[in-house]
């Protein structure tokens, strides 16, 4: 695989789940592979999980990592091409992304949707940036529009969780004071097609998602509804697609408590974290035992793990 | 050793510095023990000495380190239990510890005391919440109210440096404009009961620390004649705990200069950095050849590699 | 070499160029030479080029490294001798640089002009601090007046790109909107000196750099005059050093385009990055063929492994 920027970089996405599970089984196997090897890791956003797991990844494959929050530590970055430079921004993409690509011998990128305006979003322009002008293999650390290293840990927990082999997985939306982005639902939407799941979405009106990554899928306004017979309710927030990057509920009538799980078939709880607790999920159900959030956080690092194995051996 | 929190940690005190000595002596005799482990280490504030010593005392174990400033680079944590996450806080201690404790084997932790309310700064919260919530041992780098590794960096100098089996110790408070913490004093002086040391206070009215730690010792407001007989001078400024973080005096008559150090049995000058020259001490004393400030904080690396050695294999 | 902090610093510069050549083509050849030992990186400054090229040698040495964003991971440095530090100023340099010293085995600097005072800027006064209380070797990584890790890849890259013996380098001003220090344009004099180049420096008047470096040497305010001939066009934008730290030109009277380049003997394009396009250069120069820019920020990596393999084995 050149890069991985979305789930469709993947050949096959059931061998990717059992190669991710054999790591996990034996995390220090590849250990040789990274030998006097560089991950460059790029963050424009906070991040904790990503940040952690994907490290602890390169250290058990046995390569180095050098890390930059580039807000602060780097120089402004220009995306445009063809700008006259006058402004605050000291460097170009496409040296910055050149220079990093000689010292390093895969760069992972975090660059969140500025929800803002749809269509820059759309264009993922920072890690597009990356992936154009880098001479070395590209990872998405979370993008604009897909957080495809969240997709893996999640197969990865479902496979692990499931008690059928066509779960019914339900993909909910939940509320949240802030404007969230849109990556991490198109990657579990995406994931789940590539495994041929049983995929319900539910979110309020208003809060369609991008409808290129829905076609095709089931959309439940009533929530109530949605959880009947699930097996797994998959929580995340985002923020209104069509009234691009509002916040358009105010109101916990979406909260994900134990009222709703008992609709379910006895369902594990998912969400990617961090989480507000009783914003987003009751502590009863986050806390319970079928909830499965830990072992999702857990389970990144060995995604990362079989992302960066391929990458650096260029397998599909 | 399941955590080190606190001096009360460790089971024999004089057992651990000898231990301590035995590693400066051949730092890299244990270096096989931290193989394929990994020291997390959490800043919620700055850090010269913490930072960079403890990170070279798990490399010399052959440890991996990974630093996060958690202010910048994580979310905003939410401490309490039971809330409503509704406003700035984007992650609970409970998913941050659990998941930290997935990626590391060991968890070190910087949280200041916030000296604007003194039951809060008691619990100890963050520090407290992490080993709550952690699943790995939990090692303190300076939490609201201890600072052993600064505690048993101190007590290997001293051990380094007496020339009497129980020599005179005094602990001077000293003056700053800022108001500070609490932590170092607290456990240089539960350090000083360990080792059963002579150990005598020195502070102005109204900067007596928390008397469930000084019970039993003697606490002179006369600093020059509590410098008398003196072996070692300890200094360290705190605000004041009876009006809970309140810089009461802004002279000079605390400072520690030659006249003072004169009254002295020669004694030797300590303190944990970082100083303020001729605020705190007189460039002479903390420049003269009494003055064991470089070794203090050359002892951090030994004092965190015994007590990381001692974690990783739950030794006490 | 004790410390690597300009090029004087190094007794045969054609050596150090050959030995540098000789790294870059076996970049693992001395790994063994860094074993148990540490790099600090010490940035009071945005960096890119120089955080990752550094690093990365750091590492093919064998070497550990720890970085510190001293602005807000540390304590503000006081740097005067003999004052009273009751201001803002918490941690004094003289005990930054020795505890510093206790746990590393080589302390990088990065420390650019403040622009506001040139007595002050001349003195170098953060790199010369830490020199002059620092036990180890120091590496600068720019300092108000130096930037020899750069000098030493451009000279590098000179090397691996020249057609004659002695060619002819053009160093020539260019606009920017804001004011930039003269450590580079300083370095690449001095570089051009040991090595013998025909070198002509070009900038419009009242852009003259310090007499005491360009001494002897041809400077020219006609920038297509200079051009003539040129076998390499090394571009750099600083502040007017007369009227210290000021922007005199705000017009693109002197942004290197493909016309001024036609007038060259077909030479080279060089800068040292980060550079903004269009205000410095066009993007048709730095985008061509003859541009070297990528080649001289690789060939920091290098030019850093020597110094520091030198600087480990105290080696001139």
């Amino acid at each position: 695989m050149k890069n991985f920027i979305n789930i469709n970089d993947v050949k096959d996405y059931k061998s990717l789940i059992n190669e991710t599970i054999d790591i996990k089984n034996n995390p220090y196997k590849y250990n040789h592979i990274g030998k006097n090897k560089v991950l460059g890791l790029i963050f424009f956003n906070p991040s904790l999980r990503t940040r952690l797991s994907t490290q602890k990844a390169a250290l058990q494959l046995g390569m180095q990592t050098l890390n930059m929050n580039f807000i602060n530590e780097g120089w402004q970055l220009e995306f445009e091409d063809q700008v006259i430079m006058s402004g605050n921004k000291a460097e170009h993409i496409k040296e910055a992304a050149k220079v990093i690509s000689q010292y390093c011998d895969i760069i992972a990128i975090r660059a969140f949707a500025l929800l803002n305006n749809k269509e820059n979003d759309e264009k993922d322009l920072i890690l597009n940036s990356f992936v154009k002008h880098a001479t070395i293999p590209v990872l998405n650390m979370e993008s604009s529009i897909a957080h495809p290293l969240q997709g893996l840990a999640d197969a990865l927990t479902i496979e692990e969780n499931k008690n059928s082999i066509k779960p019914k997985i339900v993909l909910t939306w939940a509320p949240h004071p802030k404007a969230l982005p849109h990556a991490v639902a198109n990657s579990f939407i995406n994931m789940c097609k590539c495994n041929d799941y049983k995929l319900v979405i539910t979110n309020p009106k208003g809060y369609n998602l991008n409808n290129n990554i829905t076609k095709g899928l089931e959309i439940i306004h009533d929530q109530k509804e949605a959880f009947k017979n699930a097996d797994f309710i998959y929580t995340k927030n985002w923020s209104s697609y069509d009234s691009y990057g509002k916040v358009l509920i105010n109101d916990n009538s979406w909260l994900i408590n134990e009222d709703k799980m008992d609709l379910t078939n006895n369902a594990k709880f998912m969400h990617c974290l961090p989480v507000r607790r009783n914003v987003v999920v009751s502590d009863e159900v986050i806390d319970s035992n079928n909830s499965l959030v830990y072992q999702q956080a857990n389970n990144r690092t060995f995604a990362a793990q079989n992302i960066l194995k391929k990458l650096l051996s260029n397998e599909r």
